[in-house]
This record gives C-alpha cells, sequence and structure tokens, in this order.
C-alpha cells in the first residue's frame, strides 16, 4: 500500500542469490574478483558497444562522480530546474566537481528543449568572468514521470555537441524508461549521444550499488582514482558487481522497470484529469486537496507531498514489486475521487 | 593459502543472514527501518556510552569523512608517517576535508609516541601562515601489525586535547586490537579520549559496510549533510545496518577477530627472528630474500612485498576465516626457513 | 568618452599620495605596519560600530570570501538571477566556499523582494537531501543600476535572520547607494542586518584594493586564516590599507560617488523612455537599437551590450572621473535619439 | 637595523614613479591596458623564449595556483620538508589543487637531491590507492639561504621529467639566485626544465604584485580562468603590470637582488662558524645562544628564532634597500661574538 519511492522496495531473488554466491573468501581484494572482471564485458554487450562500469553506493554519487569526470571545476552544468542533482542531492555535485555550478533550464514536465538551451546561451557571453558551460545532463525517465525518446536526447545532445559540452544522462530510472519506449539501451544512450550514464539498479530490485556506465573512453581515465579517493573502491567489490550482473544478465532489470510501469499506467487511468503531466515511466504526479489527501493516508496508502509542484501535489512511485492488489485498491479510490 | 589482505576474507553466516533477511520491500527507504533505527542504541549499548552511528562503504570512506567533522579545511592532521589515510587513500582525506594535511611524525613499528610529538610542536608556530594542528589521528591496531594499549591512547590523547585538537581513531582492525588487548571497546576508545572511531567490519567478515562511531556529540552535527553530500547515504540504507549489526550483537566481531589474531600467533612463533616487529594483531611483517618469497609463491602462499619496510619485506595478513591447515602449512614453511 | 566600467577609472589623487607616503621601508611585514593597524579603527568610526577589516584584492575575492565565512560548503546562498556572484565571478563562490550553491531567485530591476523569498521557501523542504539555504546576498546598489532602501534592507535581513541565515552586501557601488540615498553607512548595513559587507574601493578612485567589513565578530573569526591561504595577505600589507584610508579619511569615497550619480542622472534624464529601469546610482540601461549603437559607437561612445536584458540592451557606467564635457555630449545624443 | 624579513623592504622609487604613471583613467578595465598588454613579451624578452605571465598579489598565490595548473586534485607535489609551500602558506596549495597532497623529501641545506627522490620512489607503488607524485617543485634561492645551480636544477627535473612530473620552481628569491649563479634567468628556468616559475618582485623592490611564468604552453591553458575565479583577476590589472615592467625592463631586480646578497656576505664572513648553510642569497641562518639573541636585540638588531633548525637557531634577512651602515655595525658585532 506504499507509494512513497521505489528506493524502499525490495530485493530481487536473483540479487540476493548472486550476492550469497559471492560470499567466500577469495585470493585478492577490492575489483580482483571474478564478477567485477565481467562487468565490463556483460555491459558491453547489453549496450552493443565497449563499456566501462564503474559500480558506485547509490544514485547521487553516480551522478556526481560521472559530472566530475566531464566538468572542470570551474565549469557549468546545464540542467533542468528540477533535476535531481539541484534538488536532491544536497550538493553532491559541487563536492565532487570541486565547484561546478548548475546553470539550470526551465521546462515544462521535466523535459529540456532545444530552444530553452539556445534561449540561455543568448544571454551568455563566452569571456572568462562567466562560467562557461561544460557538460549537459538530462535525466530519464524525468523528475516528472516522463521520457525523452531518442530522438529528444538526440537533438539536445548534438546541440550540446556542437559547443563544446559533454552529455550526461541521470539514468537513475532508466529502465523504467527502456521498458516505455521499447527502444534498445543502446539507442536511448550513446547512440543519441550520451558521454556517460549514471545507471540505476537500487530502485529497481538492487540492493546497495548503482553504476557510472561511460562510453567515451577518453572521459573514464580519471574515474577510477576519482572513485578511490570518494571512498567507493569497496574492498569486497564483488558483491556490487554481483548485484548488477545479476540484474541485467537475464533481463531482469528490464521485467522489473517493465511490471511497475504497467501498474503505474493503472492509476493514471484512473487518476485522469488530475495529472499533472503524462505518465510514461513508474510515477506519477497528481493534484489531491488537502483532504483527499488525508483520507487516502488514513486509508494506509502512503505517498509524498510534491512541493516544488505546489501545495496541493502529490507524487506517487510505483516499485517493481509493487502488491498488485493495492495498486488496484488504489485505482478505485483515485477513480472514485475524480 | 592467501594472506595477501583480509579484505579479500569472506562475508560471517550472519552477516549473510541478516541481508537476506532485509531484502523485502518496506514503507519507507534511506534510513528509515528498523535496522538503520537500531544502530545507535546498539553500539551504545557495546560501547557504554551514547554513540551516533554512520555506515559507510568502506574504510576509506569512514576514515575521510569522521577527519572532515572535525577539521577546517586549512587545518592540520597529526599523523604517523605510515597511516593508512597518508599511504593507502590515495588523498582522500584532502577531498573529504577540502584541503586539510597531514602532520606526519615518525615513530617505530607504526607507533606514534608523545616524544614525537612534542618534537614535532616544538618546531612550528601558533601563527596565520602555518598550518595549524587541528586533529590526532592513531590506527589501531596499526598498519605494522602492533597496537596501542589503552594507556598509550589516553596519553597521547590527553597531549591532542591539551592543544585543542580532536582524537580519531582508524579503526580498521579495531577488533583485533580488543580482541587482542582483552579490554572493552570503551577503553580503547572514548574513556582513552577518542572522538570518532572508524570502525572496521568489512575485513572482519563484514560485506559492504564499515561505520563511523562518534562519541563526541558536537560532532556529529555536520556528519548527516556530509555523508549525503558524498553519496554515501544509501536508499536502501538496512543493509548497512543489518550487517553491522550481525556482527557486534552475538559478539561474532570479536570471535571472528580472536580467532585471526591466534593463527597469526602460530605464524609469529615460526617466523620468530625474521619478524619487523612484534605480531599484536592478525599482520606480520617479516625479512624475506627474493628467493624466500618466490619459493614461498611457488608453493601456493599469497601476500603482499612491502615497500615501505625496504626492499626485503613482506606482509601477511591472517583472516577471521583462514584455514587452519593453511595457516599450520605456512608456519611450517617459515620454521624450517629460519 | 568611454563608459563601459568604473573598473577603468582613474586613481583618485589622495590615493596616490597615501600610496607614495607608504612606500618606504618598515620594520616588519603583512599586516604589522601602521595603516593596517589603523583600519578597524577607521571603519569602525566611519560605520558608528566595530568593524574587522580585511582588505583583499578585488570585489569578487570579498564576495567570495565573506561569504566563505558565513555558508558551509554545503550551503546555499539566496541571491538575485543577476548577481555579480552568478553572472560575472566566473564561480568564484562555490571555489572559496568549496562548494555551496546559489539559489536563485527573480525580481524586477535586479532587487530581490520578500514575497519571492517566500515563495521560494515555500517550494523547498528542510531535510538532508536539498541543500539549505545559509546565507542572503544583496548587492546594494543593484546590478541594474537600482538601490535598496535601508528599509528594505532591513526587511529582507528580518526574513533571512529569522529562518538562521546570515546576511551579505555586495557593496562594489555601496559608495554610489549611500551617496544617492543620503543614509548613513551605518543605516544600509549593519543597522538594516548586514553582517559583513563587501566594500568597493577600486570602482570608486581606489587603486588594487577593495575590502571585507565584517560587523558580526564570530563570522570574522575564520577570515584571517582564509584570507592567508588563498594568498591574499600581502606581504606589504600597507598598500592595501593605505589606498583604503586614503578615500575614507576625508570623506573622498562619498564625494566620488556623488559626483558620479549626479552625472548619471543627467543621462538618465536624457535617456527618458527608453531606460529599462529607474537611475538610481551611477549605472544605466536603455533599449538602442543595433544602428542607434553603431552610431554612438561610431562617435567615440563606449559602453557595453548587456545580454542578459535582450539583444537591444546597452550598460553606461559613469566613473567617479568622468569628463563632464563628455557626459554632456553624450546627454545630447541620447535627447536626439528619443 | 631590521633583519626580519625584505617582505618589509620599501618600494623602488622606479615601481612607485610607474604606479604613478598608470594612475589615469583607460577605456576598458582588467587586463586591457598597455602595461598587462606588454607583459608577456617583456619577460619573453627576459627569459629568451615565449612566456605568458599572470601576475598575483602574493608568493603564496603564485605557487598555489602554479601547482593547480599542473596537478590533479589527486595529485603528489614532492617537495624538500621545509619548502614555503609546506612550512608558511597556510595549505594554500591544497585548496588551489583541491586537494593535492606533499610529499615531502628531506635534504641538507634545503636542497633536494635525485638520491632523495628516487629513495622516496622505491618505497612508493604506483596503483590507485597511492596518491601519485604530479609535480616537483624547487625553491631557488632555498629557504635554507642556498642555491640551486642550472646543473641541479636540470639534474632534478630530468628525473622527474622522466616519471611523468611537471616542474615548478618557487622563485620568491630567484632574482638572488640569478645574481648569485651569474647564470642567465632562462639557465636557471626553463632551458633547465622548470614548467612555471613563480616570479618574486614583492621582495625586490615591488609593491603588490609577484607573477606566474609559464613557459609550458599547455599549462597557460587554464591559468586565466583559475586567477579569475580565484579573485585574482584585478579589475585594474595596469597597477600590476607596471610595477612588474619596471623592475625588469632596466635591469632594477638584479641589480637589488645583487645589493642585498652583497651585503648579506659581509654578514656571512663576520658569522663564519655560527652558519648553519653557505650565505648564498640574501639570507643568513645562524646558532646564537638566548642570551646572544637578547643582547643584539636590544641593541635594535630585528631578525627572527627559527625553530624548524632548532631552539639556538635564528634567521636574518638581507633586503635590497638594506642600510649599508646598519649591515657594518651587525658585521661588527657577529664578528665580535665569534
Amino acid at each position: 500500500m506504499d507509494f512513497h519511492s521505489d528506493n524502499a522496495a525490495g530485493v530481487h531473488p536473483a540479487v540476493l542469490a548472486a550476492v550469497a554466491e559471492a560470499a567466500g573468501p577469495l585470493p585478492d581484494a577490492y575489483d580482483s574478483d571474478p564478477w567485477s572482471s565481467r562487468l565490463d564485458s556483460a555491459f558491453s554487450t547489453l549496450f552493443e558497444a565497449p563499456v566501462r562500469v564503474f559500480p558506485v553506493p547509490s544514485g547521487t554519487a553516480a551522478n556526481a562522480l560521472a559530472l566530475a569526470a566531464m566538468v572542470p571545476p570551474w565549469g557549468g552544468i546545464l540542467a533542468h530546474v528540477e533535476a535531481h542533482i539541484e534538488v536532491d542531492e544536497a550538493g553532491a555535485v559541487p563536492f565532487f566537481t570541486h565547484g561546478a555550478s548548475h546553470l539550470l533550464v526551465e521546462g515544462e514536465a521535466g523535459k529540456l528543449t532545444v530552444e530553452a538551451l539556445e534561449a540561455r546561451f543568448a544571454r551568455r557571453r563566452g569571456d572568462v568572468h562567466q562560467v562557461q558551460p561544460a557538460a549537459l545532463t538530462l535525466t530519464n525517465a524525468t523528475e516528472c514521470g516522463t521520457v525523452y525518446t531518442p530522438a529528444e536526447v538526440a537533438a539536445l545532445a548534438a546541440f550540446a555537441k556542437a559547443r563544446g559540452l559533454r552529455v550526461h544522462m541521470d539514468g537513475a530510472r532508466f529502465a523504467n524508461a527502456v521498458a516505455r519506449l521499447g527502444c534498445t539501451p543502446a539507442e536511448l544512450s550513446w547512440r543519441a549521444g550520451v558521454d556517460i550514464l549514471s545507471f540505476g539498479c537500487i530502485k529497481n530490485g538492487g540492493m546497495t550499488s548503482d553504476a557510472i556506465l561511460c562510453f567515451t573512453p577518453e572521459l573514464a581515465k580519471t574515474l577510477p582514482v576519482r572513485r578511490k579517493r570518494a571512498g567507493m573502491m569497496p574492498s569486497k567489490g564483488r558483491f556490487a558487481a554481483a548485484q548488477l550482473l545479476a540484474l541485467i544478465e537475464g533481463g531482469t532489470w528490464l521485467q522489473n522497470a517493465a511490471r511497475a510501469n504497467a501498474l503505474a499506467d493503472r492509476l493514471a487511468a484512473a487518476a485522469g484529469p488530475r495529472l499533472l503531466w503524462p505518465v510514461e515511466a513508474n510515477s506519477l504526479f497528481l493534484r489531491l486537496t488537502p483532504a483527499e489527501k488525508a483520507a487516502l493516508r488514513k486509508e494506509g496508502f502512503g505517498f509524498y507531498d510534491w512541493e516544488l509542484a505546489g501545495p496541493d501535489a502529490a507524487r506517487l512511485v510505483v516499485r517493481w514489486d509493487q502488491d498488485t492488489a493495492a495498486v488496484d485498491a488504489l485505482a478505485s479510490r483515485l477513480a472514485a475521487l475524480s
């Protein structure tokens, strides 16, 4: 009955089994184990291109380390005003980048457009007095539960690259975007111009590890030392690797996301005109009066107020392992409210 | 047969069981779970005093975050020349502290003395031009496999506190030190003047989490936001907490360390005059000629060269789950060499 | 004929004389000289309250060091979207603060309002995941050539202080604001709630030094070491101090600003409806077509395009030593255009 | 009668005249002035090679910015244990580099040797766990008043370059070294392998500016934005440039240094066996008992205790404008003591 966050979801049995399998002793530590050694090739297969993989303990770590590999301390990062890095990561990006600036841009339903970026550039100068943009970051699926298509990503990335910028994608819910769009992981990432992808697993059946996927070899050069120096090179690296492999090698990551998306669709259909934005992943944003919120909560449904969208907004997130009955119960209640 | 590092040891069954037990879904994320909620009280019981506990994904993270909570960006940290923070953490401390300096002091067998600290202070000035010491860090058990007694820690901490410094202990192998000394955890930490302890679990049967234990309440104030900003506040915090609880609540942490210490003693007895320093924890440092090293490795024994102690030095570390037969085999070989 | 920037103005004769007078040898270096020793008392007299004074080599340095003394690395700084720290200081604030974030707020004519700040707060949460505001910065006179009155500053500062925030004022043109308002320096700074003021001199007849004025003693504690560590504690500190004293001790600072303001008024009267905002200090912002800009430049008038206000905007700044005839010539031309 | 520091010396008349000449208004600000524009060519002439020049307000700023242009945040800087950056700059290097580490090496009379560097390297590993050296810094003249010859610099630089390191020279007293050695500035800098030189002027007749001289073009790329972001790009850049030009264009810098060196020689001859190290620039380090120090101070001679060299050490520095009679008086007293 809880729709607060997919962060509180359970761990997929395949992940748990993989962790158990990795629990025995090994000759050597850090990344010198069979699981860590297989990471690059497994993700390279999945993404149909050479990928360097760096497991990290959170999505915040993935985003901040990835951007640090792209942006100098004095650089700027073009981001949506509601980007997770701006709203919910406590300044991790300026910490890991040694002071890079977020250059925020508005956009409907959590999405940036080329026009908005152009307008932003028109008001800037290229001299030493101004923070110069060095990267563009896109969240996909977005913080508003919408998705960028491969074509949209490609257009934004092309704009960025024409100006010498790198392109990062916050893919905390990349699986949900791929599942929704029916595209390949490659189409939504490096083929569209993404240099580094923060690949979310924890929300999607994982346990303690997300990953940085680097498609552009020169950007991978500093990541090993940045990761070590950030205290994120675990001495028992096999556990992070085993989780990631368990999710991707059998396709579980995509099945989990597809299920959550489908259940979110049921809620969306029920919520109808209350929806703030189209439901394209596993999150819904609704208008609910205080009385309606209270009533739902009294019945046991958990969800967050969403201050960013005003005092009567609410966010509901469907998990990969959400109980179907709970979804149906909530759908009935939402339909009744409408 | 491998004595490279306790970092490559296995995971204790109790830890694995605890992780499995925590694998189901929860209402809320981050630290809002029954395991995380119990951490402070469980460690407070073990240490006989109020403790704030912050799980982190590595010992490097524990040391660097702990020191960042104690030392301003312009401060200095008195440390042994062979301290792990100086030798093996890739500059994590200046990263997390925003530039604090290590003020290194020499000392026999990995240990600092009050006399050496006094000599260091005599050569310094207190003005704005010099980096002023703000903390003292001690590693216990030390990087040389020796231990500080509670009285030694107390004397060093008293020296530090008289000069306004905070005291940190790198306890990656704190369990081994406590097991060796037969003292209480309290006696070797806050009762001796330690403000924050990096409490190692991963080497000692854990999986993916060590912990910062903060005994001095005012130093805990900034740790939540520092940890979040460093990408180390996991959305599924229960897994770190469950591991830590599994190790300490039944005394497993101490049993594991005691076993490793005892096996290290067998090797020490066999190595005799080859030992560089007394064996007081689970590590041995030996003189071995290149031919001797090669012979041992050919027989399957794994261990590191130890450049810091010269070209013919070697380090052997005994793990909590080291095979007894392997220890006995190595002991025989060492005895035969002597 | 040049109206690009007061940064290119000349040095006031009193400043030059003071520098020459300080040129001889002294017994000791850094701040151990008669000029530096007199700084605190001279500014305390001018501001009718105890002030700690820290000379710095630029306004950027003043703003960034001042904010670093107020805001932790993970803190936020509420600022106008066109604040100099955001638009023209190349990320100096995140550099000196070790990563603090600008939390930008819109406002007409370069000015923040309590209502806008309230709206900003309503959309935020107070938890560890979000950057928490730690300071409010106001520029006075603003980047748009307008001024905050003492009452306006007091209202904004009261809002900030009620939420535990510190208050900084970027006073690169503080002299122009005081001269315009006819208030005392105290009324526009600490009496209105300002904790630290960046006091501009270089634009106003100075040579190489601006100053940080700290009214809140506890915020001054870290400034000496921060300034030293930033390479801004000059070994011949007497030259910065002598300049600052020369400007303030005889009232020159206020006379210079008043003259520039008065000349700007002449231009404002001539520009009439072309003005984007009221002219309340020594800067004017005009609508000018490309043809008009080109014509004026051809006649020798220098000024900047002002991209922030759109493609047909221009900024003209009047200096303390601007030639009267040049002002009158430009006023005639502007009047003719209208 | 004061021998505390050349930092407290007077300003050379040519510098003062140059500053006065630059005092008038200009069309544009920052580095857009005739003096700043001439800097690169003037220093290129002096050094017989293309040089990029960046004026900065202190030697600390010069060293820290120069090293930041060479060393990543996770890099190490090989330096003498008594290097000014370690002993007297309050952690400026870790601030500007975002956390680079000093890797200290001992050496007689303030000088590093290739042998000592080799020993240091022998004890290190090249893996991701250790801070990897990225630069070597030499102070010339050294903090002990000795000098490296061009051949010595070349040998050390060759060692560094063979390992991929950059080479920095702290030339706070570079003029004194050149004057002593009778070599060209080129021979003691880029021809010997120096990539960036901190060129001291303030101690040697300047007023408020030292300079970074960059001989290696690729290292100059980030210096403009680093300097701006550090608040060290002055809006009236002409004053720094005018000082530097005034000192170098007529050879004053070398005459000033030669005079100070010659007077230091007189003192050295008188001090005889009390000297700790050879006097090769303008500083002397002596053994003096507390009673002897007190007696000299009572007679009006000013100088510092030198804790680094023990409780009975003293440092005396001769300035470019030191009074000859004072030197002779002190020489007599020292001779009488011996």
